[in-house]
């Protein structure tokens, strides 16, 4: 790896030769301009310009993948699909993510030359590890914190998402915590609404899982969703910490990398980051970016818990594509950031076992709304079929096997399964 | 308009009935889950729930635009399209952008029941007017800082776009200055790099701009690049502003709307906003959102200009989507927050006549980079054609006409057009 420059891969299509639209990209993306100008020398070029490391030809299509794209004269009706890495000076932008957006994204998806263009990958610079020092708990602080080893932090998201007054807020969240859950988390779209102000939220969450862990011994993590603009994460996050919370949540994609670099630098819980609208930039195959690239970048900023969708979950996206965002998150960036994968939506205990047969590991959130509060005999019941829904999978026994001598298991069978 | 509800326009396609569709985004953004839970009664769906206001068919198509959409057993092979309005209960997320953003786009892009989805457009409440003030100069704003009335503030782009060492571009601005711009910007490439960090970027530039204007009696507006993340913002605006600079630049995308917003509670310049990595969230028409949504945003968080690409420009965007662009910048948000569009990339003399036929206004900043800087008489030349082409396009002039009595437009005709 050089030190001095970055590398990043792309997905591309054009009408032109793959030769030309590299050459096209590198330009924008660092000295060019739409014509020659004075000043623009062949030192400075090879100092400051970005390089086309390699071009790889992948396929042919007889369509343009996106509209716009400028075909040249003596067009033969094919776009030329294919993957390019170019690697950029270091010193163009520093280690900043704000500007390595500009310079690895930058104009590059509305170029006309293009029909295409998705980031695939990039090779986060040590030089980053001076600016950005990552999550401070990721799994082990996480595990600390909610003093479970050996199995997946097994919780649930407040439902309804929105509108639940606050004494039946406090009502349930006692009742998940009598429960025996680790984790229970805000919906995203409950932040600071006026029915129910983050402060009073607070009060209430902290009221019942004080009175659980008097109890129980057991003090659930709350991830208490304090998306907001830059000065409402500093007073929302002191509002949760004060209140003796430990954890919380933002969505990321609300505040931006630098909102959660910011409350990065000052926070004292584990940051629970959401992605919603991340399918705005990556549902297209020939747009945006990949997962990998975007937990990079949130792990740099902070993100202690990176959630990653579920197995067989109500989203479009492959069970192929769930397991890989869950291997990207548990693989180390510049040897740490590390980030505990979360796996959400549509989940129950019947996901557990492809989850753990795929991803192989029990270093994952696994969180169920429906699934563990719908079940019929209760949330204490739906969290006992997640648990052992794991325990089933690590032991390699099958789910039918074990619900045969788990009643909880079988009920949750017989009413989520499909 | 309903003062407690938000309304938000979108494109979708599906492979179920648009009806069906619209009621699973509706539930997904508000109380839903993926199965019926206790607590979700109906008078909380009635007041905190999304509603479905229309749904109108607007076309079909035999295949998917986006990959990983569900079909229903029953599926005929058609996927129809459609434009749906939602309402929103503005007390779930406030007066506030992230927060706004996570319920109007949440998830939705990522349900398995749609295989397209386009955020079209929002109606602002004005309850946002509290919590968002706006741009603070506007277009009467840079109007007053830059002297120029009755036509486009003619400026443009440093270039090479990274890589000039700091002494030739002391001479490129004050070569530039003389050369009577109105307006000057860093690339979006260039920040604070490590070869020209912006406190040395601003000394030179701000030494070369009072020299011009100790000459002239003309301050040139100069947008510094301070993108970075949130205490940069502050740190770098104030070098700006002490060194006596006019005018802030950020990457919009890079900073966020948080970092938008932060950035203008204390500024005390315009602050110019540039939308690279915008390609990304709506080069895909069936998916992320159109410029109009984008643009509401970008002014409510503070941008005083708006780039909206340029007509005959070097990126894929149709003429007429930039018009629409143009326009859409120029219509007031709740009687107010004026914010200037920039038209910029491949602009030169000729691109100024199809601008103003088509958008119909003289209240846009008009860039120019080698359509001024690579003027076959010099960069004075160069401002003066694209000065001259405005003229004659606001008399009616035709631009070869203009041309046979103004040499310098000539020279850039066959310099420029293709």
């Amino acid at each position: 790896m050089n030190q001095n420059r970055l590398l990043a891969r792309y997905r591309i299509e054009t009408a032109y030769s793959l030769d030309h639209a590299a050459g096209v990209i590198a330009g924008e993306q660092s000295t060019g301009t739409f014509i020659s100008v004075p000043g623009e020398t062949a030192s400075l070029k090879e100092r400051f310009g970005a390089m086309v490391v390699s071009i790889t030809e992948t396929g042919e299509v007889m369509s343009p993948s996106l509209p716009g794209g400028e075909v040249p004269n003596n067009h033969d009706g094919v776009y030329k699909q294919g993957e390019i890495v170019l690697s950029f000076p270091i010193e163009n932008f520093g280690p900043s993510i704000p500007n390595l957006l500009s310079a690895v994204a930058g104009n590059l998806s509305e170029l006309q030359e293009l029909s295409g263009l998705r980031l695939l990958d990039i090779e986060i610079p040590q030089e980053f590890s001076k600016a950005y020092k990552g999550p401070k708990f990721g799994i082990e602080g996480t595990r600390k914190l909610t003093g479970v080893y050996g199995r997946p932090i097994i919780g649930t998201i407040v439902k309804p998402s929105i509108g639940l007054p606050l004494d039946q807020l406090e009502k349930l969240v006692t009742e998940l915590g009598l429960a025996g859950l680790d984790f229970i988390k805000d919906d995203e779209l409950n932040s600071n609404p006026a029915f129910a102000p983050l402060e009073k939220r607070v009060e209430v969450v902290m009221r019942a899982i004080n009175h659980v862990a008097d109890k129980t011994g057991k003090k659930v993590m709350y991830a208490f969703n304090i998306t907001g603009d830059i000065e409402e994460l500093k007073r929302n996050h002191d509002i949760v910490v004060k209140a003796g919370g430990n954890c919380v949540m933002v969505s990321i994609n609300s505040v931006g990398y630098t909102g959660l670099t910011y409350l990065n630098k000052f926070s004292e819980v584990p940051i629970h980051g959401h992605r919603n609208q991340w399918g705005m930039l990556t549902r297209c195959p020939m747009l945006g970016m990949e997962f990998t690239v975007y937990q990079k970048l949130c792990r740099l900023a902070g993100a202690d818990h990176m959630h990653v969708n579920g197995l067989n979950g109500k989203f479009y996206e492959s069970n192929e594509s769930v397991v890989r965002s869950i291997k990207a998150c548990l693989e180390p960036i510049l040897d740490g950031y590390s980030s505990m994968p979360v796996v959400s939506s549509g989940q129950w205990a019947g996901t557990a076992t492809d989850t753990f047969k795929a991803a192989e590991t029990v270093d994952v959130m696994h969180l169920a709304g429906g699934g563990i509060l719908a079940h019929p005999d209760g949330a204490a019941a739906g969290f006992e079929s997640m648990r052992l829904a794991w325990e089933a999978a690590v032991q390699g026994n099958s789910l039918d096997n074990y619900a045969n001598k788990h009643d909880v298991l079988k009920k949750a069978i017989d009413k989520f399964s499909k």
